[in-house]
């Protein structure tokens, strides 16, 4: 397999220490080092994504490579973290050229895109797997926790839900075409980096929706000791999921989905105009779905329980 | 799977947040937030090890933990730097309390002795796979790297050689005595923080051996732009190796077997005693192996060639 090996180090070594990285020393030692800056909390996360479980073994790999690092990134918006570097532990079975060069190149536009850096990893030999190791930096006492949402706060999420599933549930119907909006942001999910990091100083708590929103709702209410009351008809739904899935569908995947990487908060009322602001000259929208409150349980849904929800998504992430 | 995944979260939640530990926030948000401290470097690794390739899978649960962890703190030594965080990757089929409860006693035990503390990870379905990062800290400017080493250094090694191959070797033979000292360091490798960090300020180069010897050797010859003159028999043989091997295969092993996890270090001749009595009082030796040389190329192994041994490991570590 030393073909594959050096292919791979072919395709992954492009690294540049330096001052304005934060990269002493790169690829190529027993370990990278480098330099947190002063004031920061370092915020770290690792998320591996697994063929036939989270992504499909025939997506494109330039989309597996951006998926399995925008993934781990969403944990770093969620805190409201700059990105700073990864690392990437790949298991791979066999792998030509083309692929691993269009796959790194997924990887690679969505680290320069965010400004990470990547600083080591490893290989081995496997059903595909990529492990991927994100770490930012945060202003410490400054970051996005799950425990912070009070009764009161009005709880909204970004952009819109349901293209996870949604895009899912194409690709299985044999939909192929890459520019379609589901697909697009199901396969090339995007992280809500500076949406996390414009609302540092407005929310009071922050989760990214990955597992559903009524999932990720409930592990916030639960970290915060609160309730909530859900407008679920002012949930924004993906544009074409309710043409492509029909309407009960559509809000399934929209409530229950997951794999949106959209960032779910809660702010005090008053900081919501402001939020609103800063994320729309981001080209983001912010849109509130509901109120914390201050009993326990989640209200509002009607039929539709949290926990129906966890067996929509069955994955584990 | 769920109820996997909680026993999964029973035995690997016992994190304590804590400003000895450098830990503001643990296992259960999107990120952990961690505190590095002021004028050290951030040394960070990720190694994976995969069951059939790395470890036997019928090895016991306690040593897989250990050793998953063991394999990448190893870089931390490599390095000189103190351990102190890590988070673990883990890939799990299936597996029933009393294996999980072994697997997380090993790994736990051994952040314990070396200071190490988990702070998150993620849990998919697959074949049994251990990823573990690990973060450590140097003082900027210390650390041991592998392009350091100067024509006239002193190549030594710690400990002794073999017992990764050696251990195999009697493990695939039936060997199920754990207290055979060949199995005991194949099976719970440990890494030589301890001694990384006595080194910082005498060596010039280091690395760990884990593709084997004369492998890792090499590493450090290409990166420092050097040769080296071996001494082959001075290279201190695991106890119990020749009466397991036979002296040939036993040389072999100690040469090439890879999986030592002990360090390899170039030092100026007159920083020897003083690197040979610090580690003495860690209990541990450090062997004189060789001369670097400002020729390039490797003298003194007669029939045996560095790229001979990496067809005996043939894992991809």
């Amino acid at each position: 397999m030393a073909s594959e090996f050096e292919l791979i180090a072919r395709h992954f070594t492009p690294v540049v220490s330096g001052s304005r990285t934060g990269v002493c020393l790169g690829v190529g030692d027993d370990c990278a080092l480098l330099t947190p800056r002063a004031g920061q909390r370092l915020a770290i996360s690792v998320d591996t994504s697994v063929v036939n479980v989270h992504f499909p073994a025939d997506a494109p790999p330039e989309a597996i490579g951006h998926r399995a690092l925008a993934v781990s990134l969403s944990d770093l918006a969620a805190m409201g973290a700059e990105a700073r570097w990864c690392l990437m532990a790949l298991a791979i079975a066999d792998a030509d050229d083309d692929w691993l060069a269009s796959f790194a190149r997924g990887f690679h536009e969505l680290c320069a895109a965010t400004g990470t850096t990547l600083v080591g990893g490893d290989v081995t030999r496997g059903e595909l797997a990529i492990g991927v190791t994100v770490m930012g930096e945060v202003p410490s006492g400054q970051a996005l926790t799950r425990d912070g949402a009070r009764p009161g706060d009005v709880l909204a999420v970004t952009g819109a839900l349901g293209a996870g599933a949604g895009g899912l549930a194409l690709w299985q119907r044999g939909e192929r075409d890459m520019a379609h909006p589901l697909l697009m942001r199901y396969l090339r999910p995007q992280p809500r980096l500076e949406a996390g990091r414009g609302l540092l100083d407005l929310a009071s708590a922050a989760i990214d929706v990955s597992d559903g929103l009524l999932a990720d709702l409930g592990h916030v209410l639960k970290a915060s000791g609160v309730g909530a009351r859900m407008e679920v008809d002012s949930v924004p739904m993906a544009a074409g999921l309710v043409e492509a899935l029909g309407p009960d569908a559509a809000r399934r995947a929209a409530l229950g989905g997951g794999d949106d990487y959209e960032l779910l908060v809660s702010l005090p009322p008053d900081a919501m105009d402001e939020a609103v602001r800063r994320l729309a000259s981001q080209g983001l929208a912010l849109t509130p779905i509901g109120r914390v409150t201050a009993d326990p349980g989640l209200a509002g849904v009607g039929e539709i329980g949290p926990h129906g929800w966890q067996h929509f998504h069955g994955g584990a992430s």
